[in-house]
């Protein structure tokens, strides 16, 4: 867990990355850098974390990464990755010790097209509590949100296995995690009512060391949301 | 180049695989298909092409991709694997001969992040003549989409290079070509004028054996869109 506060704009510009390690430009409460620091801890990557205010960047990280987002990697030879799913692939291939993708084709191919299916999922989790924020009737989204659910819950069913790559842990995983782990802050874990395998996993995965360690409690994550609801996002809450 | 008629709703389906062989769903216009169709090309890869009806699917099509998207490949054993740059990168692992994508983890991470970029300039060239079609001024669009023309210009420049992944093809480049091949039919051509380089690399492009071998000419090109716009897709033109 990062306890560092976050850099914005002015602050002076981290030195080059030491040998033997590797930074990860992040966002405390991001969920796609946090499929990132899943990576670096489930495999015991040794880096460093630079948080970075998302609403105010420093112009070094500009320059490192155009786009300016989280999660981005830095390496000792200067070298810049993102994009998560990107990010946490470089991650498996560099650093041998515990793979988190199968070796065969198929079964990476596989993972990604999961990936993106799940990749669907997502915009909900965004959605719903912007709209309940305006005061919309968000219950057609619960709805597909809940079917999307449902659809994940029976590929567990036909998979029998734990998890989404087989009965331990794999990438695709931890690239889905972030966002189950936000579902109670959200309020939306009545959607999982229909999907007692998924409900199962989050059980499972919860219990996962690389998930203990990048998780914030939830009133921490709750007091964030709050303020990035109200549209001035405390980067530091709870430090 | 596929010759066949598509598959519509009621045709018989497809035997299983021969084995020695791959198949790929196909739709004969469709840019994100002719990437796999490119990749098996290049490789020399020995398939059969069934080209489906995308107005009017087949039941059996929908029960192997329930997306009932093309491109998917269907392998000897039943496997199915969709969506361009995962059927791509599967058919790359598993045939080895001539190797498409970088070796490297950081080299497949550059190619990855740069078709990130790339899938942010594909909305506009279908944006584009919807819009025209439309009779919406569409100039703000044309502008857009010229200056992502002059980054991927400067990336050409500062690497030195041909082609995006050195001075040969490589995977990246047949991501982004089929999108620049439409780019006469749908009247975008001037978007280049800013972009000498690129403009370069596409006439290099049209060079590639695995380019010709996958290309329409263009009055077959203009003669299909012209259905696709009427809202009644000829899916067998010029055949």
């Amino acid at each position: 867990m990062s306890t560092e506060k976050c850099f914005a704009k002015g602050s002076a510009a981290p030195g080059p990355v030491p040998k033997g390690s590797i930074r990860l430009f992040n966002m405390r409460f991001c969920p796609f850098a946090q499929r990132t620091k899943l990576v670096l801890n489930a495999k015991g990557i040794k880096h460093e974390t630079i948080n970075i205010n998302l609403k105010d960047k420093p112009d070094w990280f500009l320059e490192k990464n155009p786009l300016g987002l989280v999660p981005t990697l830095e390496t000792p030879a200067g070298e810049v990755i993102y994009e998560s799913p990107i990010t946490c692939d470089y991650l498996d291939e560099v650093y041998p010790e515990k793979k988190l993708l199968p070796s065969s084709p198929l079964g990476k191919a596989q993972q990604k097209m999961m990936l993106e299916h799940f990749s669907k999922v997502i915009p909900f989790l965004f959605k719903i509590p912007a709209g309940r924020n305006n005061g919309e009737d968000v219950s057609g989204l619960e709805a597909e949100l809940k079917e999307k659910f449902t659809k994940f819950n029976k590929d567990l069913v036909e998979r029998k296995t734990k998890f989404f790559g087989g009965d331990s842990v794999t990438m695709i995983d931890y690239m889905m995690w972030p966002f189950f782990e936000r579902l109670e802050i959200f309020q939306l874990q009545h959607c999982l009512d229909d999907a007692p395998e998924l409900k199962k996993w989050t059980e499972c995965m919860s219990e996962d060391a690389a998930v203990r360690a990048t998780r914030h409690s939830v009133d921490t994550y709750k007091g964030f949301y709050k303020t990035y609801m109200e549209g001035n996002p405390n980067y530091d809450y709870g430090l």
